[in-house]
């Protein structure tokens, strides 16, 4: 019963320490563990097929919750699959705590069957890597105390200053199940072992002085919110600061700000093509979150060398490639807005934010005149899904280009909805998988999934979990122009071969039979007018629906730029 | 035209030193490599959208032509999705060359877009993992003569003692084209810049003499060839040893041994069950290669506490979970046991293997009874499927019951056949595509994919290389029995629930759709008859083939209860 008390142990703390999800793939090794958890009544578990998918979709839960989530697989490759979204959750910052099962010592290097070296598995790419002590049948105290311990910081690694992914690893040794009949002991009511608190990171008052001396003493500042902002009451900390401050807040498409405060500027990733409207430069630059998705909004950052460039970012990552940040300052964002705010003298009606608006308004009057005469194109599908995407509703925007569709088109909106997109290495594996997981976390909302044809290909996969979990109200809209659009805007386009072969990757896949495979209830949309139509109904209803629009990769540039303008 | 340089001199010297074959997935930031590869006239590219079948479809190619294969991809985390299929390369010694793309000093760590730390990104899961130095415009000579060396020891490492995969990260800044028109400067017919040779791992006449005395001393011997025994002239060595030592040859279906020596012993996964026969136990033990697949061989071998066990490996890989090997040897296995052979005393008509011998023909004509009027399950599909397929053919047999019906129904035989499977760490990963890679290194061999359904869902994704290589002959046996049948053989059966959600893992997918996105004529096969019909049918044929054998996961264990007796 050693590796039972073991297994129950550590998942009796997991417990008390507040995870509240397992995403498990079936495998022998693992069977203490599973059986803990599956018996244990305040963790909810997932299970999935494909470990590649089921990290993804971990981490689709653990966006739509900002907690931990766990997952389990056994021993071997399974936990090499898991690499693609351990990345992700590094680079974005998504808490994971990834358990990996493994063999005792005396099979490891062995060339024992499916034992492979998983020490340090992850390397540099997890924030903990622990290879955890094989059960003792005569344990002393500390070594149960101690799983609990590691339990509890695991937890609190994980979701830590930066939250991201840690890894547990297992050893068992048979047999790996308990005599029947047998009852887990679990406390689910008990309070932890061990609980970790944390204080809150609130910038100074010098650093607030400087601060806010410096956005008195400038008038021309701007805001950037990029992807991956603070949530809770940051996007209304924020807002405030730019009303108060009369710096206009660009804000990205995945920052959290953009889709929920009407005062938000979009725009941009038009306005600010080439070289830029006729502006004067910025003076100040207050930067939060990531680095965003355009790049001309990025380009025109990375110009402004005359600026005072500085980023607020409670995790301490880094997040500027033009190496042009001037003062970082590690701290809690909407703490630092808020005292901001209260130190500043009001710039009510500042011209300069009044030409900033004027500029956006009128970028969204022109799209608005070019979408209106527009012919079926990924950025007019786009368009419509965001103009008809309700408020509440979760939307996944898969890489590459639908991200920047939904940049160039996404238009700032008191309508409340929650963005999300893979943007921490921006890969196109998963991506439908984080859908679900969001679809999971929040399955009586409308859930969006909105990809390309090689990111659907590649994480079809996770459509499993749309029947095992029983996700009812999920749409994908798949933008299929055959292939890799985005190459097209690269110079590589004029290397015609290999252009086609190796870049454009034309497949002909026809992904009718995927809906048909996983359960979703398929439809081919040829026109704008199907779309809506159809994506009306599906949003209002319970059926998992895929909707393949069938666009036209040559054309959808020609559009796009007649659009523009 | 830095980038370009750089990549065409690594790529010039990869073909000088004999590289082949590269598997390309799209990307931009490999635009210099991918060029260079489109352009070489001796290296063969391949072109796949998911990277992790694109590893195990390189994996299958090495397998096949046991030389190193290259793979290439752009930043990000499409690298990560490389790591499963560059584990079992590792733990199965086959020959890959991982090539990598990364951003440019200043974008790492930046939180650039798709950028994330590839420096040693499979840590210690590589044999060697090279940051390159970034291409310089004004580089000094040596720095190109260190790409010719680098290319040329990558390539020798990949094809060591052992062999494995190799991992070169490859830092490129924009432009990442050359200025049209362009003309690649290779020379497909030059030397190598640098050649790397490799001397011939021969036993010593000492040690030869001192295994010569034991096997001279001990008449009760067995000669164990596990999976991935050296090719070459190696089965026709050991089969000629067994044959003058007296010592029976028992050999794994993975050997490369029992599929083309009549003299090779099996069966014994059945006649060494339980305690196993009732012979006197050998006294000596001459293992080649991994660790058999059969658990009852590998049980009977760690019983016997008594015998002298010799292990003969020239990669130098240990493979011995039980820790009884008193002697092992790293040299060439053929040239081993030929000096062995000739310093023997003949033992014809050796008791001991007549005994051996007559055990192997009784469970045959047992087993041969029991099929005969076996219903359609599992075990009389891999029997059918053995016995209808032809010389020269390939198959791959996926983890983790079909290798197991296969090496208990596999027949020792004269007609030989090349029997893969990726038993380095047992996963059930990426065994479509390492088939299609034996397919595509022999695409006028038939060739045989055997999985089960948990294995096929797993990398469905790899069938586009079905229709993206034109792969003819081609044919997908999916034995599917809903779930995880392998856990029915387990202690945890016993424990319901969660054992049916949780392990068994019955999904309820219809394959059906499968074949018909990637391109394979289907067929639900439902009786044996029907089998051996679309079969032989599909082998003789030149149109790739999904026979879908449903089979009842509950009955199976049973029928085979039945069969082996």
């Amino acid at each position: 019963m050693t590796n039972t008390l073991w297994a129950e142990t550590f998942v009796d703390e997991l417990a008390r320490g507040g995870l509240q999800a397992v995403v498990i793939a079936p495998g022998s090794r693992s069977t203490p563990l599973t059986l803990a958890f599956a018996a244990h009544p305040a963790i909810r578990h997932y299970l999935h097929l494909d470990e590649r998918s089921a990290a993804f979709f971990a981490l689709g839960l653990a966006l739509a919750t900002t907690r931990p989530v766990a997952l389990l697989c056994t021993s071997g490759t399974a936990g090499a699959n898991y690499f693609p979204a351990i990345i992700e959750a590094r680079m974005s910052q998504v808490p994971l705590l990834v358990l990996t099962s493994d063999r005792p010592p005396e099979l490891r290097h062995s060339g024992a069957n499916q034992t492979i070296d998983q020490v340090k598995l992850y390397g540099d790419q997890v924030l903990w890597g622990v290879d955890v002590a094989l059960p003792e049948a005569d344990a002393p105290a500390v070594a149960l105390r101690n799983l609990r311990t590691l339990a509890a910081r695991a937890l609190a690694t994980a979701a830590g200053l930066p939250p991201g992914p840690v890894h547990l690893n297992f050893p068992f040794r048979k047999p790996l199940e308990p005599a029947l009949p047998h009852t887990p002991a679990f406390a689910p009511a008990g309070p932890p072992h061990t609980r970790t608190l944390r204080g809150q990171l609130l910038p100074t008052p010098n650093q607030i002085a400087e601060l806010a001396a410096l956005i008195n003493q400038h008038e021309r500042g701007l805001i950037v919110c990029g992807p991956r902002c603070e949530g809770g009451d940051f996007p209304a900390a924020v807002a405030a600061l730019a009303q108060t401050s009369g710096y206009p807040l660009l804000a990205d498409p995945l920052s959290g700000v953009r889709f929920g405060q009407a005062a938000a500027v979009g725009g941009y990733d038009t306005f600010l093509r080439g070289d830029g409207p006729g502006w004067p430069a910025p003076e100040v630059i207050l930067r939060f979150g990531h680095l965003p998705v355009s790049k001309w909004l990025n380009e025109y950052l990375a110009r402004q060398a005359d600026a005072r460039l500085v980023h607020v970012q409670a995790s301490g990552v880094w997040a500027d490639d033009s190496h042009r940040v001037d003062t970082f300052l590690q701290a809690d964002g909407a703490a630092t807005c808020r005292a901001l705010a209260a130190r500043l003298t009001p710039r009510p009606g500042s011209p300069w934010a009044a030409q900033v608006q004027a500029t956006e308004a009128a970028t969204w009057a022109a799209l608005d005149r070019g979408l209106a005469g527009a012919p079926f194109f990924d950025g007019a599908v786009v368009a419509d899904l965001l103009d008809l995407l309700p408020a509440g509703a979760q939307l996944l925007v898969g890489n590459s280009l639908p991200i920047r569709h939904v940049d160039q088109f996404g238009r700032p909106s008191g309508r409340e909805r929650h963005v999300y997109g893979n943007r921490g290495a921006s890969g196109i594996d998963g991506n439908l998988s984080t859908g679900l997981g969001l679809a999971a976390a929040a399955p009586q909302r409308p859930t969006v999934i909105l990809v390309g044809d090689i990111t659907f290909y590649h994480d079809m996969n996770g459509l499993l979990a749309v029947r095992q979990q029983q996700l009812r109200r999920v749409t994908v809209v798949l933008l299929n122009n055959n292939g890799g659009g985005i190459f097209r805007r690269l110079p590589i386009a004029g290397h015609e071969p290999p252009f086609t072969e190796l870049f454009l990757t034309p497949h002909g896949l026809d992904f009718a039979p995927a809906g048909q495979l996983y359960g979703l209830a398929y439809q081919r949309i040829t026109s704008r007018a199907a779309f809506r139509r159809h994506l009306a109904a599906s949003l209002a209803g319970h059926t998992p629906t895929l909707l393949e629009a069938q666009t036209d990769g040559a054309a959808d540039l020609g559009c796009l730029r007649e659009v523009v303008g």
